[in-house]
């Protein structure tokens, strides 16, 4: 069956953002140390649409790439989605990822305003969910077919989804970072998550852990 | 020179003990949960004197026979030493490790209660310092010499010590457990902390990640 999969970076103090997180940086203060083991890479220069042939490979390429394999729907909060302000008239805001963003899929994007479906290029639709995350991965699965539902985030909306135990699998890159405040990804989730370990991959500036999610 | 370093299990959400610490459960609820991993192994069984053969033999081995190589002397906080109340008279508690302890080393033991030196069998002393965690470690490393120093815990002390800024090395043992609440190892530390990622070894159960303590 269809799996709902995320991935996120986190710090060894288990942070997903830093401290004084704003609409300016969404990411609060140090948040960018927990990627930079990502940017150099070639996948990621690569899905991102950059022209170049460069960048790195190493272990993390292989765990990157699969995040992106058997995916048939995206679900994501709404500041993943694009800026909070925007011009939502006539000539509606398109988000943060351009004429062809990289989920070449259905984005259900979870908002409290209502709004027409978005198609962009690429086989990218933004569909919006006012209706809450159960009903968002309704109609993700439904969309997903055979494949899986990848949470793109942000780390609240994981959180929910964690916190309702709809959560298959997901992968934690541990950055050997320390944040020292900010948001965390697993407060106030609890000792009645069971997991079970998958696999742990050593790679330049970060290591990558995957769990199931017992039930 | 002589290096500073400990390991320690710690749940995916940070904590190293579980809620509702007290005297009679120092681990706190679930906090059991963190070593189950460790239990079976051979090589914990023959640390702590098990007279039978048996045990497992895994990933994680290696990993803990390398917490007890090279080590020239021992520091641990006063909780990890003995319980706290005890028949300190003419009989003195001699601690929870029995009349050999494992450690065949000096054994700093951080107190407020100055004592005479407790020599047990096998190589192991306990000595009593109440002059606070630098002087405990400058200690260590006399008796130490050019082996190293290993910081047994708890985890107050572990973070005493990072705070400090005098750890080396450590390993967090990462085990694929929610505890919720409780003792968390890193809060307090901060961004000012520079780890570098030595290395990470899967195991069944747990994750082994190394870091080196950047200056």
């Amino acid at each position: 069956m269809s799996k709902l999969c995320f991935n996120i970076a986190m710090s060894l103090d288990g942070y997903v953002a830093g401290p004084d997180q704003s609409e300016e940086n969404p990411i609060g203060v140090g948040g960018m140390r927990l990627h930079e083991w990502l940017f150099p890479l070639a996948v990621f220069r690569r899905i991102h649409g950059e022209d170049d042939e460069g960048g790195e490979v190493n272990a993390s390429s292989g765990v990157v790439e699969g995040w992106f394999e058997n995916v048939g729907a995206v679900i994501m909060g709404r500041n993943m989605y694009g800026p909070v302000r925007g011009p939502w008239g006539d000539d509606p805001w398109r988000g943060w990822w351009g004429e062809d963003p990289p989920f070449h899929a259905p984005v259900f994007v979870l908002t409290h305003h209502p709004r027409e479906p978005l198609e962009m290029e690429g086989g990218t639709t933004f569909h919006f969910v006012t209706d809450g995350v159960e009903v968002a991965l309704e109609r993700a699965r439904a969309a997903a077919g055979d494949r899986d539902v990848s949470l793109a985030g942000g780390a609240s909306i994981a959180r929910q989804y964690l916190a309702a135990g709809l959560v298959d699998e997901m992968e934690l890159s541990v950055v050997p970072v320390l944040l020292g405040g900010g948001e965390r990804l697993l407060d106030g989730i609890g000792a009645e998550l069971k997991l079970e370990q998958l696999r742990a991959v050593e790679a330049p500036g970060v290591t990558h852990l995957k769990y199931r999610v017992a039930r």
